[in-house]
């Protein structure tokens, strides 16, 4: 399978850039449930990323019985032990939306790694479920995930932590909160080490609608930024030591906003009308 | 005279992205001085952006003197009365190097705007002397100067606010603090209203000198930003309200570091070697 032909993502999935809408005009969550594409739905909400679980259960099953869901089951797992609970694992069996809240995604990779829910997870993805993910349960979504690195030490070699993600998505690496954390710079780190990479920042309010046909659509109110290091020319990333700043040659950036796309595989920002 | 052969700057400056280590190594200001290419100079330090201009002024006093000059004036001018001062003006006369120190620009460009100060300032850029200026003092550098704009609405329409500069350089936009800051949503929002513009972000401790033939080169221990709008394709900006976020196909950007440079004639990125 070349490059070209190779599917950067299956399934059905929406990344979100953190702090969405939860209970006014919902203009993203509207979207999700719309996404989901039936009248009767259940959803599954994860809140291992997070700090304070319960509370988010509450607001994201408020958030969900305002979206008319017809069952809402909150897993506030906290260790690896109940992520490998094969009852807990059985409620998401029959849930048509899986949503990842927010919060460390080094909590989420670190506890559901390798786990029966991430495996539940993974089995409804195949199923045809949809699974959306804010903040912390977007940045999961990639294969290489960043889990660390200040914004203004984006460039500067090493200093961009990344492991392993859940791998829903392949050669795109999210980032998330990317207008007010400033964040351009470790994406553009990223595609620096490895311009296969496709980096993509979203903003807050905001998501992306990933398709089969490898393009994405903005929705939401704020933007989300495209890092693409194709074009790169000249680099100093193996010149310089790690703690060094980085010198990067022709980096390509979009901004899209609500209805604007972007095609992965032809590397193509998409106009509403396109 | 056509566009591309347009000079961008004449007479010799340096732009610094503030906070330059005043105590230490000294980096960026060692430059400044060899820049002056005398071993007996004069400065004039005019501290007029600051809100602490006697401190500031004790600061560059001491990082001349380690520095070497002969002699130090420092201009704390505070108001208009005292800008159109034909005795503060003349101690103007004879310095090699004039350093406009960092605060805000909006108080350099009204305080000395249309001034005797700014007259002799730009009377000794004609006849070779060397003007370096740092954060608000590198920002008056530009025709356009941005004077206002948080980060995280850098892509938000109308929301960087801009007036003229001193006009040292034309068609450049600088901006300063870029990395600590997260600023290049606004340098991406100056070139999509006009891609004429190129925007550049200093990072701190960190300069550009410009050079006769249009390029210039990096100095210090961070890194310099150029954004390059002209390959954009498409924009929103036409289509939107201020306030609303833009969207924008294609945008170009270079990381410098210490002895990488630019070419604004050529819009080109210049290795070390180059």
């Amino acid at each position: 399978m070349n490059m070209a032909s190779k599917p950067f993502f299956h399934g059905r999935l929406i990344a979100i850039g953190g702090n969405e809408d939860k209970a006014h005009e919902l203009v993203v969550l509207k979207r999700v449930v719309q996404e989901v594409g039936k009248t009767e739905y259940k959803v599954g909400v994860i809140t291992t990323a997070s700090e304070e679980p319960e509370q988010r259960g509450k607001e994201y099953h408020q958030a969900f019985n305002t979206l008319g869901a017809s069952g809402i089951e909150i897993l506030n797992i906290k260790k690896r032990a109940q992520a490998n609970d094969v009852s807990l694992a059985k409620t998401l069996e029959d849930v048509d939306l899986i949503f990842l809240a927010g919060g460390d995604q080094l909590r989420l990779t670190s506890i559901l790694g390798g786990s029966r829910i991430l495996e539940a997870i993974q089995n409804r993805l195949e199923a045809g479920a949809l699974i959306a993910g804010t903040s912390a349960g977007a940045a999961v979504f990639s294969d290489t995930m960043i889990y660390e690195g200040r914004s203004e030490e984006g460039l500067i070699k090493g200093r961009v932590l990344t492991t392993a993600g859940f791998g829903f998505v392949e050669n795109i690496v999210f980032d998330t909160h990317f207008m007010t954390r400033g964040r351009i710079g470790r994406l553009i780190q990223i595609v620096t080490t490895n311009p296969t990479s496709i980096g993509v920042g979203i903003g807050e309010d905001s998501g992306v609608v990933l398709k089969g046909d490898g393009t994405v659509e903005v929705v939401g109110t704020g933007q989300v930024i495209i890092v693409d290091g194709s074009d790169i020319v000249h680099s100093n990333i193996m010149d310089i030591e790690p703690g060094g700043p980085i010198a990067v040659e022709n980096v390509r950036i979009h901004s899209l906003v609500n209805g604007y796309g972007y095609d992965f595989k032809k590397r193509r920002f998409l106009t509403p009308s396109s």
